[in-house]
């Protein structure tokens, strides 16, 4: 059949996303007679319209993908779209305002009810940050650290220098991760979760990072070993940690981690959702405009690498 | 008297502060012999070297001096320079984290002791800053606001424009004044402490305010009623506010500022003593080559202006 030049965008439908679609050049329709699909508010899995056979490419709303993987959604045949990259800028903004928290010790500034300074300011100035999973969050990170003079080591899939960056390691080199860990003052995570990113940083991983340096966990609650960090706070093995993402995720309430002098836990709002559909909607039109254009899409899923 | 190139550090004389001046060009000399001093470690008022008569000129270790003018040390006879712009990379750093700490609810989260999403989280980028009192710290935070694309509005003594602004008002301009209150997403205070500066702040102003704006102070505790901010914060006139300094500073134990949902306590310290050292040493070297070159010395303070 001729591919038509319809797009269902569903199961909810925000009119943020049909208007992107419409600007993109594609016209709207149900989702028996669209050749896409822009999926928007429903869990993995539960979008029985995906079944159709017209069916030649699916965006989906996020950036990371492992829980569509996980629940079987993703099929050779049909192209996915994730929205990796989408949301870097805004992303990257709260894991600076993370590791401004962790320099400034803004946290126990919080929960103090008396004018006592805290101990361990520090300065992002002159400061090395290390990005372990250097993409597009990575990218606009970089970015906002450059008025700081820091020094930033990156971590990525391939090696392949990372602009800005003063050396990239590929992630399979274990000897240029520990450099990166060793020799930095912000070890930041931006790594898909995968199975080779699970764990990623264990007691080990901890153990090697400088005893003043901060963790910035903006990926996947899995990438770090949350019992380990625990231990390693507890140890003085780090100076702290900031968390967008946890495992398990949501914390349990009381967890230590919400109330330990030198953590701070952001329920999974760095990329809030006031600020989401505006980015999302940026990336549907050009995705849409692409797709009428048969120009390759932006953020393909990759199946094999899992994201 | 032919003025020697001896240079008195006291009363305190940190050995990075001393090997400054020599690094500088002069010598180290007792009070009694010395032409300049470098003032580190004692209260205004509290340094009776300052008396001796072939003083030429004392460089203070502060960027505000107003507490210097009112112990009435500052006099006509003697060049005095201040440390203004020496640590405006260090406390311009301190309020773009105080601002992300209010766009991601940064304190709310600290406080939190279980997995729960405040509201009103906002985004730095492409948002609108207005710094009052756009000065050396002023001009650190606009390049550190780049990366953000954020719409800068200034406020300056002579309305001569700052780089990187879309617009500067002099300060006697209130409507000037007030379309930076009035416009902007986040209000930084960066002005001296003067007679004119005194409550700049009032509860007109956080009127005038946008009710989702951040107040943030990191220039002196006088600028800004404190009364009419907790009442323009439980109005909801504003979005809330961070502030490094206070009025009365400290800040009494237990104010409802500590702990107020909207609210961030810094207790005085965007300059922390840690970071404190090393610049103030580069200012002092800088300051002592061009005194013994006879070049003019860097922030000189004017006794008329009081800065």
């Amino acid at each position: 059949m001729e591919k038509s030049l319809k797009v269902h965008v569903g199961p909810v439908a925000p009119p943020e996303l049909e208007s992107a679609v419409l600007a993109g050049g594609a016209e709207l329709a149900a989702a028996e007679e669209a050749s896409a699909l822009v999926w928007f508010g429903a869990e993995p899995g539960r979008f029985p319209e995906l079944d159709h056979s017209g069916l030649d490419w699916v965006q989906l709303p996020s950036a990371g993908v492992e829980s569509w993987l996980a629940a079987g959604v993703l099929r050779e045949g049909v192209r996915f779209t994730s929205a990796a990259g989408t949301y870097a800028q805004t992303v990257a903004e709260h894991a600076l305002g993370l590791m401004l928290a962790g320099a400034r010790q803004i946290p126990a500034m919080a929960r103090a009810d008396s004018w006592q300074r805290p101990e361990g300011m520090r300065s992002l100035s002159g400061s090395t940050v290390g990005i372990i999973g250097a993409g597009g969050i990575g990218r606009a990170l970089i970015e906002m650290l450059r008025p700081f003079g820091a020094t930033v080591l990156a971590v990525n899939r391939s090696g392949k220098p990372v602009d800005g960056a003063e050396r990239t390691w590929p992630a399979e080199d274990a000897e240029g991760v520990r450099r990166v860990l060793t020799g930095s003052d912000f070890v930041v995570v931006a790594a898909p979760a995968t199975s080779q990113t699970d764990e990623l940083i264990d007691a080990g991983a901890l153990a090697a990072m400088k005893p003043d340096a901060w963790l910035i966990n903006i990926a996947r609650g899995s990438l770090v070993d949350t019992d380990a960090l625990v231990a390693a706070l507890d140890a003085g093995e780090i100076g702290g940690a900031a968390l967008d993402v946890t495992d398990p995720e949501p914390l349990p309430d009381g967890h230590r981690l919400f109330s330990h002098p030198r953590a701070l836990i952001s329920p999974h709002t760095a990329n809030p959702q006031s600020l989401l559909m505006p980015a999302l909607a940026r990336r549907v039109q050009e995705n849409v405009r692409r797709w009428v254009a048969g120009e390759p899409l932006l953020a393909p899923v990759d199946l094999a690498a899992g994201y």
